[in-house]
């Protein structure tokens, strides 16, 4: 009993070692308020749904792993017998290559890309309806225990560009249209323009892919040209990812900026609008350079014969021979953890403590004519409270995780193992914040709020936009529909047994263009080579056009889709209705109540007339007092 | 004022001359309180909205009838010098026959397989979403000025069937749900069987069809040769009409037997159940034979030298040279029109009628012997209405509204002017049910009800299922998709000429079976014969197989089915974000009762502690008498 809150919450919540317990949400609101309640519950229900997901997409990883050496077009594409002479990767400096040497990506490949990821493809689709649902009972379920359900926005409550002198002065008169034109007209050229900038930045990693490897494959040291992809690829990515963390950081600003132009009315829409133009800056920011990965890349790199170049030098890049899934999964999971490694670590440890040396240097400077009283009495708590960081908002914390969800909803096709990460970050970040809130920051301001906002919009439509993201990362960048068709339509004997060949289309190696043909070759005088695609070969009439495979592989691909889309749409309403939204022990606690209510007016309105009956018939100074008491009892108006 | 309700409304409500007037909706709720009132709202809004849907639907139909002369594919279809031989329509009996001959469908086929179709059908997908939208909206403000906010469904009001004896036994314990599992497996069983029913019927009119064309095109006249179409295409679909009218009479009460036999809890269940059962059964036999037309007709007849044939000896029946949609748009106008012409003369008008009659004979017999006391005095105005029918609940009402929601949304594509049709079906509609209700069935009990309940829920399902019925109607049976790929991938001149002759494909009448070629030909010697489909040419390597336009025309109809679905719930979600629920005027009210509750509230508690306060203060007899009043005010419970 002698402990306050503060320590309990201290000892019981904000350590590490506390992470497999739940967390004391009654205290955390008592302590900060419902507002800060209402994200470490959320934070809660997300990182324990997260288990499943997690355990599911390890198994299913699983299966890939254990799959590998049965798989028959990674055994194909690795049989040195087959020998496939593929086309140069490059014009000129690069030579005819052999198939099995792309053995190993092959073999990763499998590892992400086979039918157990369709099936949690779907089933991250429900687990994400699931989610939305789930955490709608919950919130249904704190709104009545923390009696919120009566609370209405306090719309008095003036921005926070209120202090700046400029706003107070506009905000006195009504303003128009006219007034809030050019705000409207900053913002939505500021955030093209930022758009702008992340594709800028997208388009120069492309670039740069481009034309380093070109140099690269140009260079005498062999060693040099058989690390090119790798070199290339990694580079690039962590390229990415700096310009990413850079673009954060900047967006957050700009999307501050931009609302406090907008000036709008209260408090509530002020952090509606920032969240919302902030949240579509560092969603477009992180995700760009993957979907360019998941839907462009290789898609406009032409054929043989026929490449497409930019800066009329470099050839458009091509995705790896085990294809564009093993690139993606790269891409994907350097971005992801990569994010929130150096986020977690330098933002959210590292910068704070930076700050609080350097007021705690600053304020001792300060401080030195007041030393001399100072050192007379022990510092006081409030003393020590001041010198800690003040409380920013939640917007970055929730932001953080929405990004994370997208991760875990938007490609999880491509990477199974994404909600495992996002665990194990989730499960350490609840106790960051814990510590943060508890130990680094002043005590914020505790504020009343209902529900967590917008940010469940945010996430429905994210969970919305990720079914038809999977449908197609499944279908158009994975190799599973061509295997299907292959395995139904084309292969003689029902099995996948020349798959391989039958992905590669034949090139005339006399059909290059002049200069774009390898200067020399190891492989001996090959004739004709090999490239990924479905063509025509050199023999046919229609040469080098799209073969009726390209187009049949296509129906499927997007039959695929439609069936995948409208399949998850149908069972996650099914989902929506099958769990309902109150809970059943918040529906029978509300008829109790009522009936109570009822009761008691029942009661009061009773007595109210035995009074006023005794008034009139007793001595009234005698009754008055007896009944005095009952009057003052306190009714609840609900 | 000396008009009572009912005079009121029947002179300014339930007269056809008062059509273009909005409902007296708060007198309808007055008198037939509060559920009978929503319907009536529901219905005028659907109504109004119907205006502008008819609007641009008449203005769609009107493009096509402007554009019929310059349409470039029907233009070919019917000009004689382009001489297409087609292959004959039936084995032995039937000739070849002249393209050109089909003009007639073409030129109607094109009145609505035309590019507007597409924006019509999106256009109406937002419809959908509006109306939904524009309900919700009025259901609040209706729910606002009636008071319905704190309504609860009534749970201890028991179902109907509670008359029944052994019900009512049954009902006195708790049941189990092993003294539910019959009553489920007669249910799910029935249904199924119901299904079944539906399907034999549908298929039953196949055969029908498949047969009498096979023998009319045997028999010897050459009148009756050349109407087989016409006759056997009417004929079946008033077989089909009648079908469903007589089983859909069957299905309610199936339905209401089946809700029965599951014993529900209260009266609400009960009527959500039997709702949903009657819609699943009466749905699916509305709808079957159109689904059928739309999607499957004509796709499993097989091709020339190769034909799918039932039972041995009939060829499956394929689409008319015109096209599958002018079938659909024939089949679903005939089914809209007939069911609503004949479900409100006969079953609406002439049967009550009718039991009107019977019940007058029938109490005249009775009444024999009281006849003597009745002479002496004029009959009562309750006697009179006693002999009006009783009320039968509204679901008949609602259900014939929201099958003829299915007919305006879900194949909206293939027949623009169902909007119209239905505004003018509902404009009477409106005027013939307030007649009903005021002048031929006695007053209902007026029972609360705080929304339309579980027809919302089919409603918006109905609007969801629309959107991707319309994407699969316009690319799948219209000819939209294989015009545009045509016209940006074939054309030898960017246009629409030589389309025709694009889709058809050849087949040489040496390679029909033995038996199957026509017996004698009109039109001479004949080695080449034209069907439609994309497949390759006799000779081919690959002769008769899809060929790669079948393919690329498949890709392209599914690409159009995602596109347009997406487009249409992104818009729609664009059109529930735009409308706000609740409507400006009732958030006001609502802020502004509020106030006023928090200020009654005040001042009874400061009146009341200036009880108090007189009470102990002054003389008691002589304030109690001043104050009594005061109490006795009624306190607002919200």
């Amino acid at each position: 009993e002698e402990r306050n809150d503060r320590q309990l919450l201290h000892e019981e919540w904000a350590r590490y070692s506390a992470f497999y317990k739940y967390q004391p949400i009654d205290l955390i609101r008592k302590y900060f308020g419902e507002k800060i309640g209402l994200y470490f519950a959320w934070l809660g229900v997300y990182t324990q749904l997260l288990v499943p997901a997690s355990i599911v997409g390890i198994i299913v990883f699983g299966y890939g792993v254990a799959t590998v050496d049965t798989d028959v077009p990674s055994l194909e594409m690795c049989d040195e017998r087959l020998n496939f002479t593929m086309c140069p990767l490059c014009d000129g400096a690069c030579d005819f290559w052999q198939l099995s040497t792309a053995c190993g990506t092959a073999r990763a490949s499998h590892l992400f890309d086979n039918p157990a990821t369709v099936f949690f493809a779907i089933f991250m689709s429900l687990w994400a309806a699931m989610f939305l649902e789930h955490w709608k009972r919950r919130q249904i379920s704190l709104s009545f225990s923390w009696d919120l359900t009566g609370i209405e926005e306090d719309e008095a409550q003036v921005s926070p560009g209120a202090d700046d002198v400029v706003f107070s002065q506009v905000a006195k008169e009504k303003l128009t249209w006219k007034d809030r034109l050019p705000g409207y007209c900053i913002n939505v050229s500021s955030i093209l323009f930022m758009f702008g900038l992340t594709f800028s930045a997208v388009f120069g990693v492309i670039i740069y892919r481009i034309t380093v490897s070109a140099l690269m494959a140009m260079s005498p040291d062999p060693e040099t040209k058989s690390n090119v992809r790798v070199t290339v690829t990694a580079t690039a990515v962590i390229i990415n990812l700096v310009v990413i963390l850079i673009l954060d950081e900047i967006y957050g600003a700009v999307a501050v900026w931009l609302t406090e132009l907008e000036i709008p009315k209260t408090e509530t829409t002020f952090e509606e609008r920032l969240i919302l133009k902030a949240f579509l800056l560092k969603f477009m920011n992180a995700y760009a350079p993957i979907f360019y990965v998941a839907f462009f890349k290789g898609r406009f790199a032409g054929r043989p014969g026929n490449y497409v170049y930019v800066f009329n030098d470099y050839r458009m890049e091509e995705c790896a021979p085990g294809g564009c899934l093993i690139e993606l999964c790269i891409q994907l999971s350097i971005i992801m953890l990569g994010k929130q490694l150096i986020q977690n670590n330098i933002f959210e440890i590292g910068i704070p403590k930076l700050k609080k040396l350097l007021r705690v240097l600053k304020e001792k400077g300060e401080a030195e004519e007041q030393r001399e009283e100072q050192r007379s009495r022990p510092p006081q708590q409030w003393n020590l409270d001041y010198a800690l960081a003040p409380f920013e908002g939640l917007t970055p914390e929730y932001m953080e995780m929405i990004i994370q969800f997208g991760f875990v909803s938007l490609f999880v096709a491509s990477f199974p193992l994404a909600p495992a990460f996002a665990l194990l970050n989730n499960v350490i970040e609840i106790r960051l914040d814990a510590k943060k809130f508890v130990t680094e920051l002043r005590r914020p301001v505790a504020i009343r709020a209902k529900d967590i906002g917008i940010w469940y919009n945010i996430l429905s439509g994210m969970g919305k936009f990720s079914v038809i993201i999977n449908a197609f990362v499944i279908s158009f960048t994975s190799d599973f529909i061509p295997r299907l068709v292959y395995q139904y339509m084309y292969s003689p004997s029902g099995t996948m047994h020349g798959f391989i060949d039958h992905t590669l289309s034949y090139f005339n190696v006399s059909n290059f263009k002049p200069g774009t043909s390898p200067h020399s070759s190891l492989l001996g005088d090959i004739t004709v080579c090999r490239y990924k695609d479905y063509r025509e070969p050199p023999w046919s009439p229609e040469a080098y056009q799209f073969s009726k495979q390209y187009w049949c592989v296509l129906a499927a691909r997007l039959a695929f889709v439609i069936l995948f889309q409208n399949l998850v749409l149908f069972l996650s309403l099914l989902v929506a209705w099958v769990i309902p939204d109150v809970p059943k022990t918040v529906v029978e606690q509300l008829k109790r109540e009522k009936t109570l209510l009822v009761d008691v007016f029942l009661r009061e309105e009773k007595e109210k007339f035995q009074l006023i009956q005794s008034l009139f018939v007793k001595d009234a100074s005698l009754s008055s007092e007896r009944h005095g008491a009952t009057l003052s009892c306190k009714y609840e108006l609900t």
